[in-house]
């Protein structure tokens, strides 16, 4: 079994608010990231598939169709946008934009092509918001 | 002469958009740029000095003390911020917050704690708006 | 379960040294990092927990928090000393200050305070010397 | 456990090609990987090793034999060559160099010297081909 | 004035060799590099245009244009190419591709475009063969 | 011109202490570096030198000549010694080893080969004391 990578970026801004809260609960755990004017990051989106190298090809998958698939179910709905407001998965305060919550989220949206397209899985997600701060997801319930 | 740099980030939000021009121009010009809902970075605010070491401490300036003086004059303001909306130098259109403009604002915000200090200079302020791309400013008109 | 990371730098002097050895012996063995008058490095600690995000939050631990138990049950006594001199866990020639007996000793450092917390666990702490050298430690006996 | 890792970097050509294709199958699958005059890319290689520190120097093993090994057993025929047409694993078409297919042939190279040194295992190495993409193998059939 | 600076990357092949001398001179001057099987780089081309913001956009240069230019004028020749064999800077043995000369045809294949769009001037071009490796031209005789 | 840079990395004890002082001053002006007991870094000494390249070799200097320098009139000095204790520029209280101070001492080790070589001048002696903080000189009186 061979773990293969492929990285790629994206700039977006993001804010942390819970409706239930007043704005001073807002303020008193998220600090800082409740601005809601919005912040923002260059987040690097690490994908990890698993599987045995095609003997014809010596590929696991191929990395321009990784490419092409992390474009298409990820970066071109993530890139250059506000994830609390036109991300389905967050808006209308639906669930927090935290580094946790996006690294569910790029799974869910990959995880579909990913172990659809033949011998290998999808095996693991991570999202870095910042090169100090970054979030692992391996699949679950 | 020695030239002394120090490095900090910042997370910060931003959009391009000239209020003369209609949407469409917008979006022609600046692409994803220009939507209003904002995107963001973690910038890179690298800020060079230009002086002789003192002879008793070694040090062309406190670095500790331009630590203060980039938090104090710069990040405090820029950090976790949207720029369009929230900097004065970028607001209601007046500049639009490309990376040669944050250079430029960070330049004239720092020049007068660092060159009123003492025998050191401000000699450069270069900005990361990611690893692929920044701008630098020496000063001048 | 999320695996939610954050890295912090320290910087500290340390050599390696046994002394139930001669100076050869150690010289031996340890070449140049036997030099008693010490050298050092900027480390790297990454800390992993793992659990759920919060509903409420987003958060798997808060992050600001983790950064307060890095700095207080690690930085603070690690950075900007002699490992050798300055730490229990290595001090007399205890325990030699490797990058692996570094991450065990932060692990334990770590523990009690993340796993005290709640839901998450301490799940991995990983330890840079270099950026082309690091020790990880998941736990156990 | 501990797991210990060291990087080294080495620079090599190659290029893909299925000597059971045509030309235009080859171009087809593989685009600009299969210019037979090849290309390169600067490799890091990451190998990673599993045991429990030595309670005489600290060490799961030494960083320096690793170094050794490393070099002697992967570097010194990978580093300035071209792998397609001169490594025995890739020579004549046999299998194709892509980053799944080095990591599992410097994983084969290194297994010996390491397993066979003492306590220690091979656990996992890593090749980076770019920051971007890499490929790990952790053993197995 | 503004130093605006982009960066891209491209894998390629090379090979160092001198057709006036023998083998023997050859691998005396250029060891491993002159083994005509070539190796390989992922090499980073580093450019930067000074010029003043355009009040209107806020732009140096459009950084997406820049883009285009060094996609067009370098990238598509350089990348997945032997550059001794496919470049005509180099071919036939009529330039060695070391980084001090690949810096300076780069630099003139981007001059013309990048002076002759407006305002701004090429400055600088860098190329990075690896991360402890790099020339920079800033243009003249 | 050509400017062509090289670098390397040693790790390096150190402290800031003016024998002049009480410990009370040394400890509010040098704050945590002032801890006598030493603590270190893992240097980066980037050289650049400055000159056309050769038309046979397509080199303004060797680079393995350049390595070799580096490594003979700072390296070999510099690594895992304690430079307040173990080199001439810094011992017995002389100079303080500050980045600064540190950049003018390998400048003034290698200007003699660099300049006594042939056509190159060294041109450029930048030190990273780590990836936020450098220094950079570039001669004179």
């Amino acid at each position: 079994m061979i773990f293969l990578t492929r990285r790629a970026t994206f700039s977006a801004s993001h804010y942390y608010w819970n409706d239930a809260w007043t704005e001073e609960e807002n303020e008193q755990v998220f600090g800082r990231c409740a601005n809601r004017n919005g912040h923002g990051h260059n987040y690097t989106l690490e994908v990890t598939v698993a599987g045995e190298p095609d003997p014809v090809t010596g590929f696991v998958v191929d990395l321009k169709w990784l490419k092409d698939v992390m474009e298409r179910d990820v970066l071109a709905d993530f890139d250059h946008r506000h994830l609390n407001l036109e991300l389905p998965e967050f808006a209308a305060g639906k669930l927090i934009p935290t580094t946790e919550n996006i690294a569910i989220a790029a799974w869910k949206r990959l995880e579909g092509a990913v172990n659809g397209a033949g011998g290998a899985r999808l095996s693991r997600v991570r999202v870095y918001e910042t090169p100090e701060i970054f979030a692992e997801f391996r699949g679950g319930a």
